[in-house]
C-alpha cells in the first residue's frame, strides 16, 4: 500500500528540514509515489528565462556544457532549481501513475498530456537523458520523470491549439484570471504594460467585463504598441508613457478617462519603480493589482500612505482557480489575439 | 491671492523633476503656502527609528553632532529624510495657517494640535533651532515649521490621553484599521506577531469583530507573550512558534482552530521570510494581509502559487480612512490595553 505524503510535498525535503520544497537545498527525487502524488513522464523542460540565460552564459553558450550543468544541478538538488537565480521553470509530459488517494478525485487519467504550473524549483525531477537544447526558447528536450504533489498545479494540454501556443499563454495565466475576478461592469481600468504577453490577456479580459459603461485604458511604451492594441480592440484608449514617471502617467491617464480617477489599475510592467504610477491614478476605495515581480513591497505600502490613498493593493498570485482554462479561452475567443501570439511568441 | 499647488506636493520638487516629493533629492521648503497647503509650527520630530539609530551612531552618540547632522540634512534636502536609510518619521505641532482652498473643507482650525501621519521624508521642513534631543525615544524638540499638502495625513491629538500615548498608537495606525475592514463576523483569524504594538491592536480589533462564532488565534514568540495576550483577552488562543518556520506554524495553527484552515491571516512580524507561515494556514478563497515591511513581494507571489493556494494577498497600506480615530478608540475602549501601552511604550 502507498504511504500518504504531506500535501505540499514537505515529506520529500532532505535539507534543511522544516523548510518547504522550494526553499530547500535538496529534495528527495525517488520516483516512487505516495498515495497523494502524481508521477509524470517528462518530455521537455521549459527553463525559466533568467535561469537559462545564466546557465547558458556561464557555459559560454556551449550546448554540451549546458546539458551537463543542468544534469549536475538536478543530480545535486533533486530538482531543477538554478542555485544562482533560485528560479525553475515548468515541464511538459504525460501522466504515468496517479496515487491511490487521488484516483477519480482529480480530472486527470494516466496518459493525459499536461504542463506543470508549479515551478520546477520545487518539483522532484530525475533526468535520464538530455536529447536536445533549444536555447532560443529556453527549452530542453529530455527523458525524465517528475512528481506532482497533491497541492501541485497542472493544465491538460488542449487538442485545439499547438503545445507551444498553449505554453506561451499558460506562462502568464495568473494575471488574466485575477483581472477577470477584479473587474466589474462599469469599471474604469488602467492596465500598465498592456502590450506585453500578460498585458494583452489582461486587456482582453478587462474589455470583456467592463461592458458598455466601462472603460479600459492601456499604458504602453511606444506609439506602435498603442496603435496595435487599439486595432486589436484590446482597449478603448492607449496612452504612451513610461510607468516609472508617475506624474506624467497620472496626467495622461486622467486625460484618457475624462478627468476621472480609475476603479482599478493593473501593473504588469516588468521594470522597477512602477508603484507610484500604478497608485496615483486610482480613486479612493479603488484597487491596485500588482502582477509584476519587480514590485517592491515597501515602495507600494509607503507610497500609498505618502499620498494619502485609501486603496486596496493586491499581490499578484500566480494561481487562481481555473486560471489555465480562463487563459486558454482568451485565445479561443479572440482570433486576432491568437494569431498575434502565434506570430510573436512561438 | 494664494496659488494652488499640486495635491501631492509635486510643485515643490526641485530635483530631480518629475518625481514625487518622497523620491526627490531636494524639495522647496519655502514657508509660504499655496491655497491647498497647511502651514504648521512644529514642536517635535519623532525621527524614524532606523534613521535616528544611523545618524546617532555615525555621530558617535554625541548630541551636538547629531543636532548638526539633522540641521545639515534639512538644509540640504528641504526635508528630514536620512540619505542612508531613506526614511523620515513624523512631526508634532500646531496648525499656523490653512490655505484658502482648504479652509472650512477640512476638520482643522488654526491652533489645533496635530501629529503628521505622512512621512517626514516627503514633508517640507525648515528648522530654526534644535532645543533638545531624547535619543532613547528618537525624539527631537525643535523650533521649526512644516507644510502639509492637500493629500497629507494628520491626526488631531486627543485631549483625553497623553501626547506620548497617542503617538505610540498612531505609529501603527494602518494595521488595526485595515484589520477592522477585513474581519467579518464568524471568521477565524490568525495574527502572526500578536504581541507587538501593532499586533495587539490588530488582535483587539479582530476580537471585537469575529463575534461569538469566530475565533482569533495569535502567534507569538514565547510563552510569556502567549499568557499575556490571553490574560488581556486579546485572543481566544495563542500559539508559540517562529513565523519563519512554516510547517511548524501550520501544524500549531490548525491544532488551535479545530483542524480547520483560517479565513484570514495578518502578518505583522517585522522579520524576513514569514510569507509561507502566513500563507499556508489560510483556506482557499481566504485572505492574507501583510503589514510587515519585511515582506518580500516575490516570495509571497511565488509562494502562494507553489502551494496552489487561491488566496487574496494584500499589501498593508499605512493609510485607511479613519485609521487614527479607529486606533485611538482601541485605547479608549480597552483599559487594560491602554495601561499596557502606557507602561511599555512611553
Amino acid at each position: 500500500m502507498q504511504k500518504k505524503g504531506n500535501k505540499y510535498g514537505v515529506h520529500r525535503v532532505i535539507e534543511p528540514r522544516g523548510l518547504m520544497t522550494q526553499a530547500a537545498r535538496k529534495i528527495d527525487n525517488t520516483m516512487e509515489i505516495c498515495s497523494n502524488e502524481i508521477l509524470c513522464d517528462v518530455t521537455a523542460l521549459n527553463i525559466d528565462s533568467a535561469s537559462f540565460t545564466q546557465i547558458y552564459g556561464a557555459c559560454k553558450k556551449d550546448l554540451d556544457q549546458t546539458a551537463q550543468a543542468i544534469l549536475d544541478i538536478v543530480q545535486e538538488r533533486g530538482k531543477m532549481q538554478n542555485p544562482v537565480t533560485g528560479s525553475g521553470g515548468m515541464f511538459i509530459g504525460t501522466v504515468a501513475q496517479i496515487g491511490d488517494d487521488l484516483k477519480g478525485r482529480i480530472d486527470l487519467k494516466e496518459g493525459d498530456k499536461i504542463a506543470s504550473l508549479v515551478s520546477l524549483s520545487l518539483t522532484p525531477l530525475k533526468i535520464s537523458k538530455i536529447k536536445a537544447i533549444h536555447p532560443e526558447i529556453d527549452r530542453v528536450e529530455v527523458e525524465a520523470q517528475a512528481i506532482l504533489f497533491e497541492s501541485g498545479l497542472y493544465a491538460k494540454l488542449p487538442d485545439d491549439m499547438s503545445e507551444e501556443l498553449a505554453l506561451a499563454a499558460l506562462d502568464v495565466a495568473g494575471a488574466p484570471a485575477q483581472t477577470a475576478r477584479l473587474v466589474q461592469a462599469g469599471n474604469s481600468v488602467l492596465i500598465l504594460g498592456g502590450a506585453g504577453k500578460g498585458g494583452m490577456l489582461c486587456c482582453c479580459e478587462a474589455m470583456k467585463r467592463v461592458g458598455p459603461a466601462g472603460r479600459v485604458v492601456a499604458l504602453v511604451i511606444c506609439q506602435e504598441d498603442a496603435e496595435l492594441l487599439k486595432s486589436m480592440h484590446l482597449c478603448h484608449e492607449a496612452i504612451v508613457a513610461s510607468a516609472t514617471e508617475p506624474m506624467d502617467v497620472l496626467d495622461k491617464a486622467l486625460a484618457a478617462n475624462g478627468g476621472k480617477e480609475y476603479d482599478l489599475s493593473v501593473c504588469i510592467v516588468n521594470v522597477e519603480s512602477c508603484e507610484m504610477a500604478s497608485i496615483l491614478p486610482v480613486r479612493d476605495g479603488g484597487t491596485v493589482y500588482f502582477f509584476s515581480m519587480a514590485t517592491n513591497f515597501a515602495k507600494a505600502a509607503l507610497g500609498a500612505e505618502g499620498v494619502g490613498k485609501d486603496i486596496t493593493m493586491i499581490i499578484g498570485n500566480g494561481y487562481t482557480k481555473g486560471h489555465a482554462e480562463i487563459t486558454l479561452s482568451e485565445l479561443r475567443e479572440n482570433r486576432q489575439l491568437r494569431e498575434y501570439f502565434q506570430k510573436k511568441y512561438i
